[in-house]
């Protein structure tokens, strides 16, 4: 089995030598090192849970990634052995794929947590638009025309996402041919944002759920939003997806909804119904979503 | 024109010889001193806002006092004139009232306060249920039977409510005829919390609103739950209604929704959901609702 670092991996730490990340053997399994201070096997239980929860909607399933249990592989910052989550690979089945991964929840830490580590969580949460906005933007990659090729902002670029209309930009340039330029066209916005089973459609079905499940608290996991290409024609946008990732500090919810990662999810459906708002054409089928949701 | 201390205000700074606090004149208005350190003339500012505000959909202005201006009085406190915010006394129109005031939001500052008001709310939110539940009581006051009378606890058995079983009780205790008894009864939460002008359906048109609004954050703000009985019948609750109130800590939303505000609304609303479906015969009532509202 040859392991690589995931090629479309937009966020979080990076395997490399010398650096312990994720792996991923290509044909669909994604193989993540188990964190120290026990957060490793706490996503671990979370995978558990979930996937032996029998009282679940059988539609929000396809929201996770599939669970696949635990293996010893060596690190891939050449450390030696570890143990390593195994999950679906869910850029894997994408050609080309376009991602962005949305931290979800104005608060990121969790109650119980370290004051250390609440410290840290705090800091980032103001000085990053989660506080403002109840999301922020973790990292992103986007195709754009064949000529434009590969749009990949560094972390430095990316951490700098600090205002509304920046994020409003960053959103925009997701579903752009030339997302790297200054006014993205939003081409992709009623295929990859729009219809039945489009990013908000899914998001809103998502939100359902939210509304009423008392399980788990997430907190600091992210909603990775992707879409791909059509292999025979390399430019149509196909496949849009929504999918939660990074389940190391999900919490029993007790009885209560998560109200943090909710209020954030909505305040995320929000940008993306005015951008679709903002298209020619999609806004007639927006608004009937809109009462139907109501 | 007689004002007097309001009789059925359960939460907030009481008028009281030497200590400033609202006044009512028994006809329907509700006199709100000015607070310092600019906090009244925010409250003032916003009700300005709001009332001139026409680009708001119709439906929502029945969730807010009716705002009449400012007027100079002798202050509660024997201090001598101070300006008043005027408004409509919510509660005066209902004969022997009950009433829950729910601050919303698991973070009651808003970004720009001082460190010291910050501080000061992190403490209250952290040690209340706000963090975890998104809301916390702040008073109420609940008409039992005529034999019981009415059931007003004291501060301090207010804010002792900390766990998500005490919240649940003091919830279904507001719609009991024997509220102050361990194990209420929830006789009135059908006609109360359930049907097409009760509460529930009166928080998820609510809820609506929230989930596109964008121009104001309303932080430390409350909603409150009422009902009143018919004057002829002493005994049969009326007139459920839902009301916010205190909008000293409102700041402009820029764009973004409340999210802070909206998660802990939904998580009250799925406590009110969760006692309607504990009750037998509103069952089938509230999944219509349910899914009408999904």
């Amino acid at each position: 089995m040859l392991l690589k670092a995931p090629p479309h991996q937009v966020a979080g730490h990076q395997a490399a030598e010398g650096n312990l990340g994720p792996l991923v053997d290509g044909a669909g399994r994604f193989f993540k090192p188990l964190q120290d201070h026990d957060r490793g096997s706490k996503e671990v239980g979370f995978y558990q849970s979930f996937w032996s929860n029998s009282q679940l909607p059988p539609n929000v399933y396809r929201f996770f990634p599939s669970f696949y249990g635990t293996q010893l592989l060596e690190a891939s910052d050449g450390s030696g052995p570890r143990e390593h989550l195994v999950i679906n690979d869910v850029v894997s089945s994408l050609y080309r794929p376009s991602v962005i991964d949305v931290k979800i929840g104005s608060r990121t830490w969790y109650p119980g947590a370290s004051d250390e580590y609440v410290d840290k969580c705090v800091e980032k949460d103001r000085t990053s638009t989660s506080l403002k906005l109840g999301f922020r933007i973790s990292g992103l990659q986007v195709y754009q025309t064949e000529e434009l090729g590969l749009w990949k902002p560094g972390r430095r670029w990316v951490k700098a996402i600090l205002s509304i209309d920046q994020v409003r930009s960053v959103l925009r340039a997701f579903v752009s041919s030339n997302a790297s330029s200054s006014s993205p066209d939003c081409t992709h916005a009623p295929a990859i944002f729009g219809g039945p089973t489009g990013v908000l459609a899914q998001l809103l079905e998502l939100k359902q759920w939210f509304e009423r499940q008392t399980f788990y608290h997430f907190y600091s996991t992210s909603v990775l939003l992707m879409y791909g290409r059509d292999e025979a024609d390399g430019s149509r946008p196909v496949a849009a997806s929504v999918k939660l990732v990074d389940f190391a500090h999900v919490v029993d919810g007790e009885g209560v909804i998560d109200h943090n990662f909710l209020g954030g999810l909505c305040s995320l459906i929000k940008f993306v119904e005015d951008i679709l708002e903002s298209v020619d054409g999609s806004v007639a089928w927006t608004s009937k979503l809109g009462s139907a949701a109501d």
